[in-house]
């Protein structure tokens, strides 16, 4: 048994075509081809911390994966990540541990950032401005994964935080990004076509009147019953309404709100990987609004942990 | 980060004192100071293989515990024990991973046999004859934490496979048992007034009428949907039954089988925390036959990590 720790990992990550795989994933569980139980969860109330266990397979596959993440809100204040956790990759032929991948949820960061990338590519059309809400960890990451899908280098990002902003758009201009810092969250709609909601928000940020025809939006900050980055009537608007797992947007992230408001309705909401097949269709024209909310799916952490830990097996035969 | 391997953990627990710690976790339990969560599934059809992630959190304990354990049946003929799994302990605090136990299911196997005990020595009668169904590692492990309960070094054992038998009766010598072998489990009932079931079987192998007044019995073997070892007559006909958690054996084990064929009601059942708590009555008179369902719970698991950890550190200091 392997274990792999968070320098290594990002290393081997760095090396890796981490779209295709994502892509793969998403079209297994959409197909049936993967099993995906329901996410387990663990809350503490002092400290305030959640913990996610995502776990399964894809049928047929070598190795089964338990991912454990969590978030404890006052790490920051220990000057220690509030994120934390690890993937553990089990043999499907006889249950043995395989690897530890010690990531840190570093994983997990960049599996999101690269659904959101997937879903860019799919639905948005020519970026004009990438509008980021939230000054976190993905909404640095989702920017970044975006350089291979637009050539548009343009930010407009909000948070509750100037100082935070202020530092984020330092950190991003490091990186290649000029940003510029919004006063308001529907600033930030009006001004671009591609917006990408990061916050931990329980207050929906966004309304329907300010989203621009043409918009696509990926909700990513939503993953819990209580958390909401969006009003319902932006569901109800949208031409187009997709969900990275159908199951599990029922359960928590924008579209639960959208379905128990009934502004929308479950025939009304697409599977990502049934448009990544062809099965379903995506943006049918350049006027739609689209949204995607992601609140991710096990199967996205399968397919990064078989694929760090084959490139660390291959990188050491 | 702490990494333990078996042959340490093994070490480790030979010094522990695990019965009072177990009985703690399960009072815990009973009085809802701890946070357990149902238990996560996965299951595998070619080879046939259960995965069951058990986790939770004693409040104001410093660590919240994650148990992997996996049983692939086939993993016999490839010469790998069919258990396998891994115990991981995180700070309440901050979500970090302070030790991963990589125990090879060994603490769940003790913490099952130190259960077993506890009810042992909670509900038996003076032992003449230590009955045991099955010959694998519980019905070995059963046995040896029975030898601070009981003066008593018989048993009589019954399993499907005569071969099996004999390795286990000359396993169990060399451990200072004196075993005998049966023919049929209802010889088990009849010379045995405690009677530890501990095997797989989806179909009963006793029966209400070979049950002895006086008698205790512990089932072990049943922790899923389609296991059981006892017909549910012996449950409607006993005077005490005991769930080592009542909302785990609604959903799986024996009073499963006893609730949906209406044998007993919800209000028959007594969970083990609150007989060990004085809450209510266990035994209360010698004639009386008694059973204990255990399905195995994650507070033994968060006590028995917890300990290993604690004795880790101070060997280490």
């Amino acid at each position: 048994m392997k274990i792999l720790y968070c320098d290594e990992i990002k290393t081997i990550v760095r090396g890796l075509d981490l779209l295709p795989l994502i892509k793969k994933g998403f079209v297994a569980y959409s197909e049936g081809r993967s099993v995906v139980p329901p996410v387990g969860e663990l809350s503490f109330k002092d400290p305030p911390g959640d913990v996610h266990i995502k776990y399964g397979y894809i049928t047929g596959d070598e190795y089964y994966v338990i991912k454990i993440a969590s978030g404890f809100w006052n790490n920051e204040q220990l000057g220690i990540s509030n994120g934390q956790g690890m993937m553990l990759l089990f043999k499907q032929q006889t249950g043995q541990c395989e690897a530890i991948l010690l990531d840190d949820a570093y994983l997990t960061d960049v599996r999101t950032a690269v659904a959101g990338a997937i879903c860019a590519e799919l639905f948005a059309n020519e970026v004009n401005c990438i509008g980021v809400l939230g000054t976190g960890l993905q909404a640095r990451m989702q920017v970044q994964y975006l350089k291979n899908i637009t050539s548009c280098h343009k930010v407009l990002v909000w948070g509750r935080n100037r100082k935070k902003m202020e530092i984020y758009q330092k950190d991003m201009a490091r990186l290649g990004f000029q940003v510029d810092l919004s006063s308001a969250p529907k600033e930030v709609a009006k001004e671009c076509n591609l917006i990408i909601t990061t916050t931990a928000s329980t207050v929906p940020l966004l309304s329907s009147i300010n989203i621009q025809p043409g918009t696509h939006i990926t909700a990513m900050g939503s993953d819990t019953l209580t958390k909401q980055e969006l009003e319902v009537d932006i569901l109800s608007m949208a031409d187009l309404v997709v969900a990275d797992s159908i199951a599990q947007c029922k359960e928590r992230g924008e579209i639960f709100h959208g379905l128990t408001s009934g502004s929308i309705t479950k025939d009304e909401i697409v599977e990502l990987g049934s448009i990544l097949n062809g099965s379903q269709a995506g943006r049918s024209s350049p006027d739609q609004i689209t949204v995607a909310d992601l609140t991710g799916v096990a199967v996205q952490d399968i397919q990064i942990a078989a694929a760090v830990h084959k490139a660390y097996k291959e990188k050491n035969k």
